[in-house]
């Protein structure tokens, strides 16, 4: 005969419940980012139980006892019910990173990006890892339809998310006007546009606004800039993937920053 | 009492062996880029037989009956046994694009890339998406130890795979011998390097060697190079994505060249 099986041991199988302002953060080389930037900000930390067994876990782990946070251990199919695309361990970190552009402080050269409806996280990771690196003050996305800091876009963007603020919007024109106001000029890229980025003279501080996936800038956002400007490429049949295009942008803005 | 299952009948779900120099084309926009540049050399098709069900599907279908291409309909499960990364289809071509850079008739500017040990399917395919936009003239890659031509990178390349010729090799510095006879110069991606992108004067033609993810580029490969350079990051604890190093790589080396 088979034992029977108490509920409440059934139910401890099931997810515990994390408050939702929690980031999840996955990845090694996003979790390492996140405990050297904002150590006191991280909550909870489940590792694998079988985390000696890898190189780069170990790592965590060493960086992760020094800093003395709390660990708790548990099987990879548990992990995996609390966050997919877990690598070995995920960091919950009550920490969020505001883009307050309406009372940012503005040096001289600033960039701002403004992404209208990327809904790919592995295209949102890799913008923020590339945002981080290039210096970019913040991001802008859209409130609602778009991907927002899930465990995956921790992982490919490895720790921009912890410099980059994020903001979000429902209507791309008010934060624009606000920039313009600053001394912002906003730039949208578009297939459309015949003149490209490397036919532009490029202000002491840029916007770029770069569209979702396939589709593009949507009219009203297009509409909000004050000129689009395209990338030059050989074979109309295709286009570049945003975070490509975006890093195009970013470099040539800071390439002509750099000569003048 | 269960009906016995005829032995016949339980083989026929196992996957029917294509083969092996078949590529396997993954993602509507490869399938149709490869139906619009070469549909001779299609072989096979599988669809999932709900294919009417997806906008997509059905305009890919619409593109594959006009060409009267020989359509197999096969339920998903079926297509993921053979193709895990399909995307409700997959083509099978039996023409490989070759890179042939001992005989290749050079013109005034040519771009050519090495990726010495480029692991991750979505970065080769991010870089080919980049490379046939951008003109690349075709792509060295280890015979071992890399990501070869598989279903995801045709996927993530987006049809790019049909217009980027690909080369293997067990040592780099033999192409490189080549290439340097024939006026190229032979530029290495390092951290190590002091000297960025932006500083150098890109000679008319052009190798970019990038390194693999995390690991960069290995010491003879870095020794076969003519020069070593890096891109300004604004932070040394993290580096760009490869596929990102290599657009902003090849861009530069076009903005150059339509200056001069």
């Amino acid at each position: 005969m088979r034992k029977p099986v108490r509920p409440q041991a059934r139910s401890a199988t099931k997810a515990p419940a994390f408050p939702k302002n929690w980031r999840q953060v996955a990845g090694n080389h996003a979790i390492s980012e996140l405990a050297k930037v904002r150590p006191k900000s991280i909550k909870h930390i489940l590792i694998q139980n079988n985390w000696n067994s890898s190189a780069d876990l170990r790592e965590l782990m060493d960086l992760l006892k020094k800093l003395s946070i709390k660990i708790e251990e548990k099987s990879d199919a548990d992990i995996q019910k609390i966050c997919p695309s877990h690598q070995g361990a995920v960091a919950f970190s009550d920490h969020n990173l505001n883009f307050n552009y309406e009372n940012a402080g503005w040096k001289k050269n600033e960039l701002v990006l403004a992404l209208d409806g990327v809904e790919d996280p592995h295209n949102l990771g890799a913008i923020m890892r590339t945002s981080w690196l290039m210096g970019v003050s913040g991001i802008i996305i859209p409130a609602d339809r778009a991907v927002g800091l899930t465990a995956t876009v921790h992982k490919v963007a490895c720790g921009g998310v912890e410099h980059v603020p994020v903001a979000t919007t429902n209507n791309f024109s008010e934060p624009f006007k606000k920039l313009k106001e600053d001394g912002f000029w906003v730039f949208g890229m578009s297939h459309k546009a015949t003149k490209t980025i490397y036919d532009l003279k490029l202000p002491e501080k840029v916007v770029w606004v770069m569209g979702a996936e396939d589709k593009g800038l949507r009219i009203p956002t297009e509409r909000a800039c004050d000129e689009l400007v395209s990338i030059p490429q050989i074979d109309a049949n295709a286009s570049y993937n945003v975070s490509v295009a975006t890093a195009l942008a970013l470099a040539e803005t800071k390439r002509q920053w750099k000569l003048s």
